[in-house]
Formats: structure tokens, sequence, C-alpha cells
């Protein structure tokens, strides 16, 4: 029954390894885990449908709002969300260990990163030349096969990753603040998330609600009595036009210390209120 | 004061003239408003905050949800929002008049359109060549210059709009139920749309609420009460991560007749409850 010393908990992640999804995954599960890339958020899904037990991806960006991707695949899928990661978005320059700024004349990094770091390219490195690439780790990979006067812009996660690089700065971002928050997934409602992840978190769920098409939406949602802190809105899968699925984080009482069984009891009083105004709706985790 | 015979009332729309979002302001102002083709959803609302009385641009699709372009911008419009239009998204082929079937060897249209009508490409034009084009509007100026067998994927305005051109096929989208709605903006909310497109509409409106970053969204949104058809969500222009700007659409009471004046009244009774309950409101329109 017990797992080997040695065996990693396999997790899917939206890759290219690297990434900020990998970060955010590394803070969920460090070294216990062997992370997975996949090249979409659908290949993630995919993975938990096809035996992975765990998996991550993006679901809202502080500046870009709701990843559409993830509510789309949202609406019908089996996965538990099993926890959250809020991960700053730091972008560093990233460099071959003892390279110094005055060396670099090319700058490689996604287009996006690029120009989310226009003020200090514009700055600190005027004369350097950039350099697209397919995603921020590629530009890791891409400095490491270099000359000494490269540097690439990703993740910090990258210089853990990728042996023979350092970081040579940090936040170089022209947006200070910028977050991404991350779900953690798992093809088993019944996986707990060790400790150090679950600790310190309030309670939270995600509740899914398909109303019929001329229903007054908030008194559905006011059915409930559940604290709501963002509501998220992606058109239905049913053939109906305009028809929508509502995504509603609730939250509980700050000051409850309810166990996850109490809280779970108190989200499914919850959803048989709004069965009886007409409505339906799922868990699609709590946490 | 009057208007001159001969005077046409301008409208800016997101361009190229032919898109749907011209079919959609022709819904509504017909041949008594000059369309000024801007080049993109931003342009228009910068053309209304600059001189221009109305502007028309897409908010929502029913299989690809909302315009997130649109809703960023209505965070910090003046504009009111007069009116929406609802239209069915129906792909046509058009070539010249007389052009049959048998005789188009190539066909061109914006790369979605062409991947919308695969299926009746596939079985009808199986040996067609598809040539990507800018947007739908380019496909049909394209086949208006090329010999007789070619054929655009466009809009039905377009063989309105290009003297030369006839309808060959219409609903030719692999999705049959495919919907784009529209608002109709004004400079002015004091700007009331003529009475064959006011008329029959049951009465709405958009309104903008700003919460503070932990209030609970539902016990908000009751506060209106007001029956609510939609809500969407986008980060709000505060500095503050994860702070969201809602908007929500509501609608009258289908039996009540009440007039404009009543409905405003109605809405801004909402709103002050709103304020009570420690939020900010705002009328984005009301129709």
């Amino acid at each position: 029954m017990g797992r080997m010393a040695g065996d990693k908990l396999p997790v899917a992640i939206l890759g290219p390894l690297g990434t900020y999804t990998h970060e955010a995954a590394f803070h969920a599960f460090g070294h216990h885990a062997l992370y997975n890339e996949r090249s979409s958020i659908a290949d993630v899904f995919e993975a938990l449908s096809t035996g992975e037990l765990l998996g991550v991806v993006p679901h809202e960006n502080s500046i870009f709002g709701t990843v559409v991707e993830t509510f789309d695949l949202l609406r019908s899928t089996s996965c538990s969300i099993i926890g959250e990661v809020t991960l700053k978005v730091e972008h560093c320059l990233l460099v071959k260990h003892g390279v110094q700024l005055e060396q670099i004349k090319r700058v490689f990094s996604h287009e996006q990163a690029l120009g989310q770091c226009r003020g200090f390219l514009g700055d600190r490195l005027p004369q350097a030349m950039t350099i697209k690439t397919p995603s921020t780790a590629a530009a890791a990979q891409a400095v490491l096969n270099q000359e000494q006067d490269c540097a690439a812009i990703c993740s910090r996660m990258c210089a853990t990753l990728f042996d023979g690089l350092e970081v040579l700065a940090s936040g170089i971002q022209n947006e200070k603040s910028n977050f991404t928050q991350f779900y953690l997934l798992s093809s088993s409602n019944a996986y707990e998330l060790p400790p150090p992840v679950s600790r310190d978190l309030q309670r939270k769920a995600l509740i899914r609600v398909v109303a019929p098409a001329t229903a007054d939406t908030t008194r559905i949602l006011d059915a409930l009595k559940l604290s709501t802190l963002r509501i998220s809105r992606r058109p239905s899968l049913e053939p109906i036009p305009f028809h929508s699925t509502y995504f509603v984080e609730v939250q509980g009482d700050q000051n409850s210390n309810s166990t996850k069984a109490e809280w779970r009891a108190e989200i499914e009083t919850g959803l048989s209120r709004v069965k009886q105004v007409g409505a339906e709706g799922s868990i699609l985790g709590f946490w």
C-alpha cells in the first residue's frame, strides 16, 4: 500500500517546465512531485481524466482577468479543485554564472515578457537587441547554449531548473503589481493537500451554477446564502444562445474554524436552496 | 436648428465596412446614417469622446462569450449605451453576378470564417483553394477584382455594399446557432433612438458596480432589487490586485409598461440602496 521512498507524485502542468505555472505547482508540491509538461490547459484537464492524479492551471491574472480556457473546461469537468496558489509574476534577468550587465548584447524572451519589461530594457540595456522565443523558459534554454553576451527574461524558477544560470536582476517588469492565481486540480476529490499548503487558508469553494435562461441570476446566487468573493460567467454548453454558466467563488466565515466536512455540509445546504429556486448548482471544489 | 435633408447621422463602427458590426449598425440606423469605419473598439470609444455622436461595438457572442475589450473600455467611459442589437452571424458565399458554384476554384475569407465554414467547403467545394484575407469584407473586395472563378465568405451586407456581387449561398457556417450582440453608444445620454429600433424592446439597463475588495458581491447586487439578466466581471482600474468591476444587465418588469423616466427612477433607487451597503454603482445606459 505504502508508496516507496523515491516515488514522486505526478503533476500535470501547463508547460514547458520553467513557466509560471511550473513555479506555482512547485510552490504547492515542491520536490515531492514529478512535473509533467502539457502543451495546453485542455491537455492538463485531459491528463487528469486519463489517470493523472494532480494538475495545475492558471485561472485569473490581476491585470488581464479570467483565463477563459480554464473556465470553459470547468463547465464540464469531473475534476475537483483542491486548492489555490497566488503567485507574484516577477520577471527576472537570467544570465550564465558570472556574466555582468555591461556584457549583455542580446536579450531573449517571449514577446509578451519583452513588452512587459520595456522600461528596464530601455533604461539599463538600451544597446541590447531583443530576440523573441516561444516561451520564457525557451529563452533560458537559449541563453545556456549561447556566448557570454546573452540574457533571458523569465521566471526565477528557471535559475533552479537550468543548471549554470543565475538571477542578475529581479522584478524588472514595468507593472509592479501583477499576480496570477492557479487552481490545483485532482482527479479524485478525496486527495488531501499536505499541511504546508492547506494550512492558514480561509475556507473557500468554487460553485458552478446553471440557471434557466430567463431567471433572475441575483436571486439564484442569493439562495446560496454564502459570502461571494467573485462571480465569473461563460456561455453554457446548452444549445441556447446567450444562456450562461456561472462560477461563484465563495468563502466561509473567517472566525468559524469549521472543519472541511462542516464546510462541505454548509455548501451543500446552499446548493439545495439553489435547487428550490429552480437552478442547478454543483461543487467544483472546496478547500 | 433643423437638420437639412440629405444630412446623415455619423456613426462610428468597428470596421472595415461590410463587417458584422456594420450590419448591426445598419439594422439600427439604416440609410439615415453615415458609417465611419474605425480600426478597433478602442477607436470607436475614442471617436465618441472627441465629437462623434453615435457608435456601435460588439459586446457578446453566443459561443465565444463577452468581448473583453468592450467591457474594459466600459470601466471608464463617459458614453451612454442607448440600445442593443442582436444579430445572427450568418456567413454567405458571395460571387460576381451570374457565377455558378461549379466555376469556383478559389474562396477568399478571414481565417476564422474559413474555419467556421469548413463543413460547407468540404462538402460543396472540395477542390477549391482557400485564401486568407484580413477581414471578411476584404474578401468581398478581392473577389470583385478577380476572375469569375472566385468566391468570398462574408456577411450578406457585402452584397449590398459592393456593387456587382450576389449571394450564392447563405447560412453556410458549421454552427447554425451563432449570434452576436452589439451596444449602440452615444456621447449624449439625451439621444433618443428613432421608434423603429426602440419599439418592442423590454426595458433594460447596464449598471457598473465597484465594491470593496472584501465585500460579499451577491449581497451588493441583491441591494439593487432589479431582475438580473447577466453579470460580467473585469479587473477594476484600482491598483488593488484581484479587485473587480461588475457589469450587471438588468430588466424591468415585463408587464409594467413603465416610461423611460420611470425606469430610470427605479434604477436610481436601486443604486442608492447599493450605496447604503458600501459599494458604488452607476448607470452605463438604459433603454
